[in-house]
């Protein structure tokens, strides 16, 4: 089989670049390790930024959206048991973020590819990518038990953190930078109404929680834990506890979360990760497969839609002019965004985490960091427009 | 010996709330430990927010300060051999600051005292401070080879870091938090005129590098160098090519500082420290005696500064009304800002200077953080805010 661009990895970069190539009349090829049902299913992210959202429905993948979605036009900050409201539009010029899971975007993009896009192969096993250097690299994949090759004109690699689309970039030509958090969140979906319409980021002396949601009635609930927890020490009710003790405010000692059937727990690992350069001759990374970054942020999945619209422009642009300065251009377009939210991740954690190692004069940096968010407006709209996401810049650049 | 308050030390600190007072209409002695000749020669700090400049010249103390201070509306960053300036009065509504050396501001200060004020003693050794929960502390000291006492209403610690007036402050009253940087400065004194007419801030592999000035004529360079540094190491020449190596720029590779005589050199630790509160009964700490600031984001001296003019101002409430209460709000009035100043300190040191254990991973957040500061107006506004000083707010709080 043969493809212009053959794409790693069927979650929402590789099925969001597979439409976009579709949408400019290039063909593509995306070969998933997974099932379909695995894929529609695991849980992931839940911000959407507004570029991220625009993109899509550009896509022709936002009528759900549109209906479903949920626009936040902030966060809420608490911290010294204090809550501050930032405001998004009012900091950013009118910009907000959305809710709508990840799950949700990529059960719609599956459903879009598989009514009129190309191959769409599910638990396709990649296990190598060769010749990357050449103008034919080939894709070795397992599917329905045969050995077979994808030749394509272009590699995408999708494949996330664990792939092996990185490995296509020889050890001596990549650099890799990365960070391991002393902490990881305790994450929990519950059958309960979202006890704000926002989510709510909480500093506390007992270590950071997040209340986001899912929907009107599912909410999506974190509590710094130490690495290496077992879920099976958190029993539901130690669980709402601690975030009571982890949201309470001085102003209002009745406040406590709606309480409901926990649904899902998982403890998840903090990291941050990026592997340059982000392409390697006729092999690109996106999303994952090149840089990770903790949740705290919500920037994960933005990050890698922007990749792949920075890609998806430069094979247009290929296609149309027959030049391929925006695809030589890539990596280097992309780091700047890459390294911009790898500091804003780190910035939100380390300022919203109670390191174990920390010492009370750090402590006091944090609330005094926070304290400026809630009192200048240059320091909070420095926070609402990297949560809300850069400017993904001219379709030339 | 009675006054109204008791001034341990005869630092800026000291010597303007002594001239705060006088202009009050308060009585105060300041008891100085060094002779005049050394407190008016030490190096310090040289650089003086608007808030600062302003309280010298309404005390009176403001005449050569206009003469032969020197206003500064930037300063430059140099990062990856790039340079970016700051430009303070666009994105602060017209804050600026000011050179203007701090011996000089004590010569200035010491010389309005001495002419019309009470008494300022020196070589006045203070040994402790007794009864500070009572009416009437008294301070005991050594001056002209006998111990003698002062009684007073109140008394400052305007006595630094290692200063007594600390010690007032019971143990198991008092909070310190501190940090100390993995890293200190070689400054010198050249007579040198300065290579560019604001100061450069400098980020390079080498490490931290600033170009600051005294005079027209005389430079004031400081290298990040290991702690436990010996000056000895350091032979002029190797500071100068040390100095043009972490100043390069790409763009101008013939650049260089102009080199001149070296008249001084020392190496200076780098601390963050601050004790609270900063009062305890009829006792209250100002400047270094409460906290201190490293040097990168030139805050020590306008902090102390700060404290003793709202210091000055609760003194003349009590005396014109009666009311203790901005008295009692002291503390917690200075803590903020003091909070304030040490986050930006850390800020500025830490995204600055190479720590000999940072990864690749925080080199490359600190070169992120730089580029936010020159593309973001946000970013830079907030750096130029804290760096201008921020107000300090109605004469009432």
């Amino acid at each position: 089989m043969h493809t212009t661009v053959g794409i790693i990895g069927g979650g929402p970069s590789g099925l969001l670049l597979a439409r976009l190539l579709h949408n400019a009349g290039i063909d593509s090829v995306v070969l998933e390790s997974r099932d379909r049902a695995y894929v529609e299913q695991r849980q992931r992210a839940g911000i959407l930024e507004q570029a991220t959202v625009d993109v899509l429905r550009d896509a022709g993948a936002g009528e759900r959206l549109d209906r479903e979605g949920m626009p936040h036009d902030g966060i809420e900050l608490r911290y010294g048991r204090r809550a501050h409201r930032v405001d998004f539009p009012a900091l950013t010029g009118g910009r907000r973020v959305w809710v709508y899971a990840q799950t949700e975007v990529v059960k719609d993009l599956v459903a879009l590819q598989l009514a009129d896009g190309g191959p769409l192969l599910f638990e396709a096993e990649v296990h190598g990518v060769e010749g990357a250097d050449t103008d034919r690299p080939v894709i070795r994949y397992t599917h329905e038990g045969r050995e077979q090759t994808l030749t394509c004109d272009y590699v995408v690699g999708c494949d996330g953190f664990h792939g092996v689309a990185r490995n296509a970039v020889p050890e001596g030509v990549r650099t890799t930078y990365e960070r391991t958090y002393p902490y990881s969140w305790l994450g929990i979906l519950a059958d309960a109404p979202p006890v704000y319409e926002e989510l709510i980021y909480a500093h506390s002396e007992r270590g950071f929680a997040l209340a986001s949601m899912r929907s009107e009635s599912v909410s999506r609930l974190y509590l710094q834990v130490p690495n290496g927890t077992d879920p099976a020490d958190w029993p539901d009710e130690r669980i709402w506890d601690e975030l009571d003790a982890r949201f309470a405010l001085d102003a209002n000692p009745e406040w406590r979360l709606k309480r409901g059937t926990v649904t899902s727990k998982a403890v998840l690992p903090m990291r941050s990760h990026v592997t340059e350069p982000m392409r390697y001759g006729r092999v690109f990374l996106a999303g994952d497969a090149a840089h990770i970054v903790p949740p705290t942020g919500a920037k994960g999945l933005n990050l890698a839609a922007a990749d792949v619209i920075v890609l998806a422009r430069a094979f247009a642009h290929l296609k149309d002019t027959g030049s391929a300065d925006l695809l030589d251009a890539y990596s280097d377009t992309c780091l700047r965004r890459v390294w911009r939210a790898e500091h804003f991740s780190y910035f939100m954690t380390t300022t919203l985490h109670a390191d174990p190692e920390q010492s009370p004069f750090e402590t006091k940096l944090q609330l005094s960091q926070l304290d400026r968010v809630a009192t200048s407006e240059h320091a909070a709209a420095e926070l609402a427009e990297n949560y809300t996401g850069l400017p993904l810049g001219p379709a030339n650049g």
